[in-house]
């Protein structure tokens, strides 16, 4: 199963990316440009030491992945999927990981819209037969791309395809120490969001990069 | 520092209770009758098995107390507030632990107030000199029940007196394997309290009891 970037030049992308191409999955980073998806992929291939980042335009990377991760601004999400809308067919699966998020006099925001996740916003532009599931929107870039560092963290997933959530925690959890965790419908990516936006102000906070979160008590582990 | 409880009998209180008199606190268990405090400090010290828990009616409590928790149900928060207005001093700190939750068809769901947690609408409620803290909303009764087993988790705290969350955070941190994280003002209760509905969420999709959030990476633990 082939993983690819939808805005594959920025560092959420760069950070998955490494991960999944350590883990042994081909990784495939979009750009609008393909000479600038050829160059991200060169440069995470230097740093992961594997030859399976490649880059391209968004079109051909869209062809040849079965999960494609928006990794674009939230506010270019959209667009980015009414772009791609012609080239989706129902075998492809979008994994939303972007956060709407406001960084005003150092500080961090939610950008409520409406009461809407930005994963709600965006479905509302898919058609019905490919389906969207909000992940990985908590864990920091930086953290995925510290590869000294185990992420030993819950990956939250949401959505309304119970298959699709199926293929996205099975890819998951090919990362070492990562633990994927159904949270039910994409509703609940107004919780997962505001989670992220809370993480951020705790690295602000504590002088951290990487606070992310782990579920505690789901494997019978409550007294370890 | 003795830790009362406005609505002393429930679920939320005795496992609280518990967990602070095991760890050298001394507790108070507030009820609207006295006899039914006194009756479930009784039951609490029987589980326990520590003389430090004492029951007692509400005004009495909070003479008493300088921590109070407000363990009443979600809805009763704020009645529950006014009518101890006459009695709350400055040197009282209010812990909400309340979360606005519906229950329907077996669903549970974050109750939106048009935007504002529950810990905010409390606030309003009270003069600016009696300091409100949000906090131990994520961390589920029956875990704090069972004695077995470790907590292992995070308990979040927010509120806008820095004072009064140290307090709060010092009381915490009494308890065992217990790490109390700092994440901001009040109005991070929004994300808080969605948090708890996710908790609960989980329990009844991995039909687990105890699903409760630890933030990883603060304590340079990342590489762990």
């Amino acid at each position: 199963m082939d993983i690819g970037f939808l805005g594959g030049t920025g560092s959420e992308a760069r950070g998955l990316a490494l991960r999944f191409a350590l883990a042994g999955a081909r990784v495939i980073l979009g750009s609008r440009s393909a000479a600038m998806g050829a160059a991200a992929a060169e440069a995470c291939r230097d740093t992961a030491g594997v030859p399976t980042i490649h880059g391209t335009d968004n079109a051909n990377m869209i062809r040849d992945s079965e999960l494609i991760f928006l990794t674009v601004p939230f506010g270019a999400a959209i667009d980015a999927v009414r772009t791609s809308l012609p080239l989706l067919k129902p075998h492809h699966i979008l994994v939303d990981v972007t956060v709407p998020l406001n960084f005003t006099m150092g500080r961090v925001e939610y950008l409520d819209q409406e009461g809407f996740s930005n994963s709600e916003i965006i479905d509302r532009n898919l058609p019905k037969e490919i389906p969207l599931v909000g992940a990985f929107k908590t864990i920091p870039a930086a953290i995925l791309a510290d590869l000294k560092s185990e992420l030993n963290c819950s990956v939250f997933l949401c959505g309304n395809s119970r298959e699709a959530k199926t293929k996205v925690a099975n890819a998951a959890s090919m990362i070492p120490t990562l633990h994927a965790v159904d949270c039910g419908g994409l509703e609940t990516a107004r919780t997962l969001e505001r989670m992220t936006a809370l993480a951020i102000a705790l690295n602000r906070r504590y002088k951290r990069h990487g606070a992310r979160f782990r579920v505690v008590g789901l494997d019978g582990e409550t007294a370890k």
